[in-house]
C-alpha cells in the first residue's frame, strides 16, 4: 500500500510532546507548556459575547462563511494594523487563519518547493519547524545573540543557498529563547532580504505582551518592497482555544494564501471570529492588554527572582521584556541529563535540542514558561529545578 | 522575489467563486450554494449548550488543546461510527479536523507526491479536487453512471496511473451529481483498491441525510485490510460554522494525520468540539436527523416536481435519495451560455465544467442546490430557469 509521501515520511512527533505527556500527571509542575495564563481569559465578556452573537445573529455564526474571513474582523485588523505600520491598503491584503500557526504552514506551502531552504533562527519554534519539515524543507539555523540573528551569520547562510524560500524569525520575545530582535538587526536582516531577493515571514504572536522596554517597530513596518509576510494571532491575547490569527502580505500572495485555504480548512470557526470583533470592539481592548501585561510581568519576574535566588550561578537565564518563555543555559555538561532528573523529581522543562534545526544537535539549554503555572507552582517548581542543579553543576 | 511553489502555482480560485459572487447581489435566486438550510439550524440549543459550556468549563473551551480532537466527542463519534462499521478499536484510530474537507487535504499531503494520480469520479467535489492541485496531483477521472464509478473504467485508471495515491469517491448523494454509488460497484471499488494496492479516501458528509430508499453499507464497513480512509463533518448535520468534521483509518495514517495538523491548525476550534459534543448526548440526535430529512426530502421534491413541471422535457435531471444537490444535464448545446442566460435573469447555477478534472472540459450539465433558497425561491427561480430553457432548447 502506499507509502506517506517524500515531504512529510520524515517528521516526528515533536519531542516537546513526550515531556507534555509527563505533565498529564497532576502532580508534575509544569514549565513545559505554551499556554496563556488561565487567569488571563476574560470569561465572563466572551461568555455575553458569544450570547449576543446566538441571539441576535445565529445564522451568521452556524452557516458557511467566506474563506477571507469574517469581513468586521478583517476590516477592525486591516485598521489596527495600519496604525501599527502592518499594513497599507493600497498593495496589500489581510486573511484571518485558524490560529498563525496555520498562517506559518500555509507559507511554506505556497512557497517552499521540496529540498528548499528556510531559514530560521538557530533555536526556533517547534511548531514552525515541524510545519517546515512537514514540506520537506531544509531547515537552516542562522546562530543568534542577545539581539538576535546575527548578520553575517545570517548573509553566509542565504549565500550558502541561492535556492531559500523564505527567512523565518520571531523578533519579539522568541520562542523559546525569549529575546528580542534589536532596531539595528531587524533593519539588517531586512536589508539582506532585499539583497538576496528573498521573502521574509515575520511571526509576531507575542508582540502585545511587552512588560518591560520599549516597543521596536516590526520588521514589517520597515519594509517598503513587499517583502514581509506578518502573521498575527489572538491566541494570546484572547483566547488560543477560539484558533484565530491572521497574515498579511502583498494582495497577489494573500490571493495564493485564500486559494490554499479554501482547500484546507475553507475558514476559520465563524463563531470565534465574531466573538474576537465584539471582544476588540465592545471591550476596552488596551485596558484588557495592559491587565494580560501585569500578570506575565509579574509571573515572569517571580520565576527570575525565584531563579536568582536559588539556582547556581554556573546558570545563565534570559530576561525577556516580553512574552511567555525564559531560556536558561548550563555551564556545561549533559542537558537531557537535567531534563530527565528534573521531570523525575516532578518539574517538566523543556530541553532545547528540541528548537534545533536537527533535533539529534547539542543544546545546553532549557525551556521555562511562566504563564501557565501558579504562582505557587513557580516558586516550588524553581526550588525543585534548583535542588537538581546543584547536584549536577 | 519568490515564486509560488510548484505545486501551488497552477491552482486557481474556483470558478464556483465567480458564479457566487453573483449571488451577492440579493435580487439574485440562487441554487450555487452548497449550504445547509437556515432552518435546519438548531439555533435554541446550540445557544443553551454554548452559555452552558462558558458557565461550567470556560477554560477548557478557550485554553489550547489536543491536535486529536477533544476527548468526549472523539469517544462519542468512536462508539457511533464503531456501530455504523466505520471504526475498529483495535487497529483504527479518529481524529478531528477543522471540517471534513481538512481531512481531504491532508490525505493529499500526506499520501501524495507531485505528480502522482489521485483517481476521482468524472464529476467531483471541487473543494476536493483543488485541494489536490494543491499538492500539484494530477487528476484522473473516472466515468460514472446512475450506480456511480464503473468498475472497468477505473481499473482502466489504476492500470494507466500505477502511482496512484487514492481513490477520491462521495458514495452517498455525490456532490454535484447527488448520485449514490451502489453496493455492487461499492464492492467492486474495493476489490479494485485491494487489487491493485491503493487506498481510498470515502468522503461521507450527506451519508445522514437520506430522505429516500434504502441505506447501503460504507465502503470503509466492507474493508477488512485497512485499505479506506474515512471522512465524516458536522457541517451537514448540525452548522458548517463549526468547521468540526473527522477522519479514521488505520492507526499508522491517523499517527501522521496527526503530525499534519499539529504543524497546520494545531487543532479545531475547542468551543465548538464541545458543542458537537453536547449536543449529540443532551439532544435527541436521531431526532434531530429526521427533521433535517424531513426539510431536504421536502425541499428536493420541490424543487424537482417544479422542474419537471415546468422544463423542457429534454433535460434530465438526476432524483438523489438525499443530499443537497441535484444534476441537470442538456441533451446539446452550449452549457455556460445557458448558465450565463441563467444569472442574467437572476437565477444562478453552477456549470458543469467546474467540476471536471479539467475545468476547460465540455459538460452539458449544470448543478442545482434545493438546501439554501427558500420554497418561493425554488418556485421562482425554476420558473425563470425554464423560461431562459424554453428559449435556448
Amino acid at each position: 500500500m502506499n507509502a506517506f509521501s517524500y515531504r512529510i515520511s520524515g517528521v516526528q512527533p515533536s519531542a516537546i510532546r513526550e515531556i507534555l505527556k509527563s505533565t498529564a500527571d497532576p502532580s508534575v509542575i509544569s514549565f513545559a507548556a505554551g499556554n496563556p495564563a488561565p487567569e488571563a481569559f476574560p470569561v465572563d465578556e466572551i461568555r455575553r459575547i458569544s450570547n449576543d452573537i446566538l441571539q441576535e445573529e445565529p445564522i451568521a455564526a452556524l452557516q458557511y462563511s467566506i474563506t477571507e474571513g469574517y469581513p468586521k474582523l478583517r476590516d477592525w485588523l486591516k485598521e489596527d494594523m495600519a496604525k501599527k505600520g502592518n499594513f497599507s491598503e493600497n498593495d496589500e491584503d489581510l486573511i484571518i487563519t485558524c490560529g498563525a500557526q496555520q498562517a506559518i504552514e500555509t507559507c511554506a506551502k505556497i512557497f517552499c518547493n521540496e529540498g528548499e531552504a528556510i531559514i530560521c533562527e538557530n533555536q526556533s519554534f517547534i511548531g514552525s519547524l515541524n510545519a517546515f519539515r512537514s514540506y520537506n524543507a531544509k531547515l537552516v539555523g542562522v546562530e543568534t545573540d542577545d539581539d538576535g540573528m546575527i548578520p553575517e551569520k545570517l548573509e553566509k547562510a542565504l549565500k550558502d543557498n541561492p535556492r531559500t524560500a523564505f527567512i523565518y524569525t520571531i523578533p519579539n520575545f522568541q520562542n523559546p529563547t525569549g529575546i528580542t530582535t534589536s532596531l539595528e538587526r531587524r533593519k539588517a536582516i531586512l536589508e539582506l532580504a532585499y539583497k538576496y531577493n528573498v521573502l521574509i515571514v515575520e511571526d509576531n504572536p507575542y508582540g502585545e505582551l511587552r512588560f518591560a522596554g520599549i516597543d521596536v517597530p516590526t520588521i514589517k513596518s520597515m519594509d517598503t518592497k513587499g517583502h514581509v509576510i506578518y502573521a498575527g494571532s489572538f491566541s494570546k491575547v484572547l483566547s488560543p482555544g477560539l484558533r484565530v490569527g491572521y497574515m498579511i502580505a502583498a494582495k497577489s500572495i494573500i490571493g495564493k494564501a485564500t486559494v490554499a485555504l479554501q482547500t484546507s480548512t475553507v475558514h476559520a470557526n465563524i463563531w470565534a471570529q465574531m466573538v474576537a470583533y465584539r471582544f476588540v470592539t465592545e471591550v476596552n481592548f488596551e485596558e484588557h492588554l495592559e491587565k494580560l501585561r501585569e500578570i506575565y510581568k509579574r509571573k515572569c519576574s517571580l520565576m527570575l527572582n525565584s531563579l536568582k535566588f536559588s539556582m547556581p550561578m554556573s546558570i545563565a537565564f534570559t530576561e525577556p521584556e516580553g512574552g511567555l518563555f525564559l531560556w536558561g543555559t548550563l555551564p556545561r555538561g549533559d542537558m537531557n541529563a537535567f531534563c530527565k532528573a528534573a521531570v523525575a523529581e516532578k518539574v517538566a522543562v523543556v530541553p532545547g535540542n528540541a528548537f534545533l534545526m536537527n533535533e539529534k544537535g547539542v543544546s545546553y539549554s532549557f525551556r521555562l514558561n511562566y504563564s501557565t503555572p501558579t504562582d505557587e507552582q513557580i516558586e516550588k517548581g524553581v526550588e525543585i529545578l534548583a535542588k537538581v542543579a546543584k547536584t549536577m553543576f
